[in-house]
């Protein structure tokens, strides 16, 4: 069959839901996203270029604190960003704050990899796992041999255990190839902890390997052939 | 196979997700369901009972506009709601206005059938189709012959369209056994125009059946048996 979500192929043993519940579950996202009108709003969140662009962007409250702990904490502890209404986020371009808030309202956005890596770093510093699992679901699809160890180093500092597993998979796959470019020479300078990391996923494949093939080819036997012509003692009635 | 959120059966052509889409769903679902937390709240929403109860309910004005179009009505354009932050709903219980404001945060209710009607009405004064559409779903599960007049009436009065197709249905289905119900006279008496409808989908039901048993049946020949003794002009070669 096929899934009218994500159009993939999938059998019996995969299969979710009927027709009739899928349409209900669209329904009642649709039902739940929050427009965002900026009527209302009880928030100013700036972000560090903010000269350049629009002005801060508005939100509300109400649905910060639904969707992130920390904003949570931050604002219902009457901080000095709960009293102002203003929240200043540094590091942070307009485009990534405008689509961080968007995505509190609507669960959507449209990435490109830098923007994926900005929001997800906005998701991890915010605690807002949602955003964060989508993040990293786009980020593992887009995985290549050319920017394997740099999405690994960055998944390690963001503590993204998908992309981690996902770019640890593809690295030891490759380790041939990979270890021929300047990247690796790159993060043994930079970074000789994770180099260890992956030599060991590494050696713990070849080791696990070896135990599987060990396990399709007959038992270790000191008489070689057990049926040769040292005779085999267990095989032999006396 | 069985659908995993509704638990009923569904052959292939009536598929819809696969488990992880499904899973990916209700991921969506539970974040944006927005917590209703009684802090930053800028509305008061008092039932016709606030005295017996436990005061008005709390809401924000985000939520409320993103969800009916005749609140976003009301509070976009300052009228005297908006300005007070109050809005008075009478002939309403708390009980009723709780639930149908925890459904504008939620998509969630526990129904019985007093509820489902009360909220009906609330979904159908305030636009909230998904809200109606719910309703409507659990008193059309809920339909029996000791209700069906009932229900069909009041569903006309509410313009519930799945109601009224499915109440229609079953009475035609039973015209014999509920036209002796007492429920039958007193709605002759009170609103002829529904009896009429009833009377004339039940005929148009009797004349369907009548066309299409006809179709299954040898077509009408003046001839009697078009075999028979007096011959067929058609059947002969002269």
């Amino acid at each position: 069959m096929r899934c009218i979500s994500c159009e993939g192929r999938y059998d019996g043993d995969d299969a979710g839901t009927c027709k009739q519940c899928h349409e209900d579950h669209k329904a009642k996202v649709a039902f739940l996203t929050t427009t965002h009108p900026s009527s209302f709003s009880d928030m100013f969140l700036s972000a560090s270029d903010d000269e350049e662009a629009a002005g801060p962007v508005l939100a509300h409250k109400a649905v910060l604190v639904s969707r992130s702990s920390v904003l949570r904490a931050m604002l219902e502890n009457e901080m000095e960003e709960s009293l102002s209404g203003i929240i200043k986020i540094r590091d942070v371009s307009y485009r990534t704050l405008r689509a961080f808030v968007n995505y509190l309202y609507t669960a959507e956005v449209c990435l490109d990899e830098q923007l994926a890596c900005d929001l997800l770093v906005m998701a991890e510093k915010y605690q807002v796992q949602h955003l964060k699992n989508y993040c990293q679901k786009f980020l593992v699809s887009n995985l290549n041999l050319d920017n394997s160890f740099s999405t690994y180093t960055f998944a390690h500092q963001h503590n993204a255990m998908q992309i981690i597993d996902a770019a640890l998979t593809l690295i030891i796959d490759n380790m041939d190839k990979l270890t021929a470019q300047e990247e690796y020479a790159e993060l043994k300078e930079k970074d000789p902890q994770l180099v260890f990391e992956i030599y060991e996923a590494y050696l713990s494949k070849q080791v696990n390997k070896a135990a599987a093939h060990a396990t399709t080819k007959p038992l270790y036997s000191p008489f070689g052939n057990p049926c040769g012509s040292f005779g085999n003692p267990q095989g032999f009635i006396f």
